[in-house]
């Protein structure tokens, strides 16, 4: 991580907090979203465990330093200041993979504010990326209904990083495995690949790639059937390398990949020359410019596909690149108390949630998500018959019986360490899947689908109902 | 940049290539892409001088190879191979920051095919981000005709390198600054930005934040009015930090910027809110999900707004996050002779274009581009009337006269040496504008710009009409 992926206003801020003299006042920022990307019902809280190791190696460097004294723009006294600065606050969080939904804090940092201020850009990029990678990979996973979902796509990725940490956040939400062989080897997924139109074309002829990757991989055989006729020249010469070249061996075919023309129509026929073939067992993967929807469309045409390669849509994010994460000063302490604060705007959905704050989510009979309630910290978890007001219209509400509640944060570093045991990737996946099971089906459609609020309580309404008025006088 | 950015299959070939003691066979692939992002009429080809770079610097560690063993795919003879193997090859390009055209040859890699295939990721990853946000962050100071625009997405950018080389390529291209302090750090361009909403809520008022900021940055004071009322609070305290702060220290309130709400009306209103004030010289910023559509519908309205914050849409290329540059075999060497190679597809236009290839692109008198000319290697540059073939429809042809001939591509690696003298970052951004000055006005519009294609040479469109003939019999 390189020290100076930091907005400069976080800097220019940091001179004048010094100046001012109120560096070490103690600000709490939450981190929240306003919109679910792809009109979804719901985010995947991702980059949680990224967040803390930045947090704990927070520091600027010499080089650092002496690059933004040639800037002239700060005074030597908070150059000095920066020299050993170091991230000394608290974090309370969500877990790594658990489903949340706009306007509720995911992450709260209680921080002195000059060091909360320079951490800001770095923590809401790694925040934004990995959940929308997540939250996009979750969505085609869904929609293989089962099947495998591959990662493809590094060489489309905007950024190494991008190449590296969105192949990871496909792989913690259910892709099967990823082709970023760099992923593999720092975090342990999966890695998986074949070959590609240029092995084919390099041999004298199809037939003789196929033999040579076929000698070379007897145990794991998939050949790419479309570099120049799929029906006509592919499929036929991946039968012939099943017969003369695995068979003797004793081996099987393992699968054939198409990567153009007609997916559907191209799978049923390839399904009808393999099983003719007496390679039932070979499986059919597809590749193309995959997404949600055209692996649902193949899938409503029965194409009989096993498994899915998923590239540039993937991991991009590609339909909405975008996850619009902010982070917003809710409170400062003053004299010892927390004073909640709130940010007004033109806009009136961008008006904040002041305070320092907690989640309650609420479970149904069936362990299925009722809601969320953002509560002040310090307010007890509901129990008994709760009264919930919709938030964008005061007049509706609703009661709640026969709830089972849990508290959705934890706190993950106090006074700058980490005080929360960071899971396994195994047990994240697996807490994912879980997380996933506690959502009505109606929630994972991907058409309007179920939507969940966050809805606050009304301590919390209060108070922001106080610091409207207050401000509008 | 880290090794194993790689797709697993490039290893998996490389190993069957091994195995077929095939490895040196010199092949030659084209780095080309499809479509332009937005219906756009050309692509800003960025990324080159990174990927100089990394095919100078390619190698696998110590640590790789353990990791590649560690999943009992390969052959301890291949992983011994691996250990020594560095990039030897030649590359050809354009220079950093040329306009090109679809299906055009920016880039070839000459080489023993295995080094040429384990680059491959890698390279595509570069060459395809940094093209992508070049070629987005053109349209976006493009419409803003002049005004600056100021590159603020690191929060939303997909993973720590799309923001420091997103900040580079939107630089490159005509942004007037970024946000990104490593980018200012790493390669020198203008860094900028001034104060977030949470400087502005964690005072008691707004005023004491602007004066505080105003007592810091006397000379670079322009102050975020936003926070609470644009109109009624924020305006009026800009007003009352330049009277009773800036004034009686001789300074001028440098800005204001305006992050929410109808930013052509609050625009309008605070220029004469200024204006009366004495602050004529006060620029206006905006920001808030800006990109080129909304730039120019901000300045048909007149809007007196003096630049740009653009943030998410540009580090993103939101509208169209995807540059599609593959990279495809188009000619191997045998026995001392160059052979092309085609791909024939499903799609009939992913049909390749065969053959080790050169460009040259053909000027008109005011020395705006006519055409690009795709050429077999060895071809003399055009001279004398020149038919062209219109590449999609054999049957329309032009004839064109009076042209200059300028050769697009230049050797830039020659046995995995560097024989390039790498521009520095203002020849680059120099060079962007003189070839921007080359394209007639309608290339650049938003809408149904005026499209070019790179046509063949007779001599190229025999040798792909044949291989054709050859693959379909």
């Amino acid at each position: 991580m390189r020290n100076l992926v930091m907005d400069f206003y976080e800097l220019t801020m940091g001179q004048a907090y010094f100046d001012a003299k109120v560096v070490d006042k103690v600000a709490y920022f939450d981190v929240f979203f306003r919109k679910v990307p792809d009109e979804g019902s719901f985010v995947i809280a991702c980059g949680i465990h990224k967040i803390l190791e930045y947090l704990h190696n927070f520091k600027l460097s010499k080089d650092d330093l002496d690059y933004l004294r040639s800037l002239h723009t700060f005074s030597e006294n908070f150059l000095t200041y920066l020299k050993t600065i170091r991230f000394t606050g608290d974090v309370y969080a969500v877990k790594e993979g658990t489903i949340v939904f706009p306007n509720e804090p995911v992450l709260t940092i209680k921080a002195p504010i000059i060091e909360a201020q320079l951490v800001e850009t770095y923590l809401l990029l790694l925040f934004n990326h990995n959940s929308l990678i997540a939250t996009k990979a979750n969505r085609i996973v869904g929609a293989a209904q089962g099947r495998a979902v591959m990662e493809f796509g590094s060489r489309r990725a905007q950024g190494e990083s991008a190449a590296i940490d969105g192949a990871l956040a496909s792989c913690l939400v259910g892709a099967s495995g990823t082709a970023c062989t760099e992923t593999g080897k720092e975090y342990g997924v999966t890695v998986l690949g074949t070959m590609a139109h240029s092995f084919v074309q390099s041999f004298d002829s199809e037939f003789e790639a196929f033999k040579a990757y076929a000698l070379a991989f007897p145990d794991n055989c998939t050949l790419l059937v479309d570099t120049y006729d799929t029906l006509k020249t592919g499929i036929p010469n991946a039968i012939k390398t099943f017969n003369e070249v695995l068979k003797p061996l004793g081996k099987r075919l393992k699968g054939i990949r198409i990567d153009s023309g007609d997916l559907a129509d191209l799978a049923k026929k390839a399904r009808k020359m393999l099983d003719a073939a007496g390679c039932s067992d070979t499986k059919i993967v597809v590749s193309n410019s995959l997404d949600e929807y055209v692996i649902s469309s193949l899938l409503i045409q029965n194409a009989p596909i096993d498994s899915f390669g998923v590239g540039e849509k993937m991991i991009t994010a590609a339909s909405n690149p975008i996850l619009g994460g902010v982070y917003k000063l809710v409170a400062v302490k003053e004299k010892g108390k927390i004073e909640p604060r709130i940010k007004i705007s033109g806009n009136t959905e961008k008006v904040t949630n002041p305070h320092f704050k907690t989640i309650y989510r609420l479970y149904d009979q069936d362990h299925k998500v009722i809601t969320d309630l953002v509560c002040i910290y310090n307010e007890k978890a509901p129990s008994g018959p709760l009264e919930i007001v919709e938030p964008n219209s005061s007049n509706i509400t609703t009661v709640i019986n026969n709830y089972e509640v849990r508290p959705l944060r934890i706190e993950m570093m106090k006074h700058g360490k980490i005080v929360y045991e960071v899971p396994s990737l195994k047990e994240t996946q697996a807490y994912v899947q879980q997380e996933l099971a506690t959502l009505y089906e109606g929630a994972r459609r991907l058409e309007y689908p179920r939507l969940y609020v966050a809805n606050l309580s009304k301590r919390l309404q209060h108070v922001k109902a106080k610091l409207i008025k207050e401000a509008n006088s």
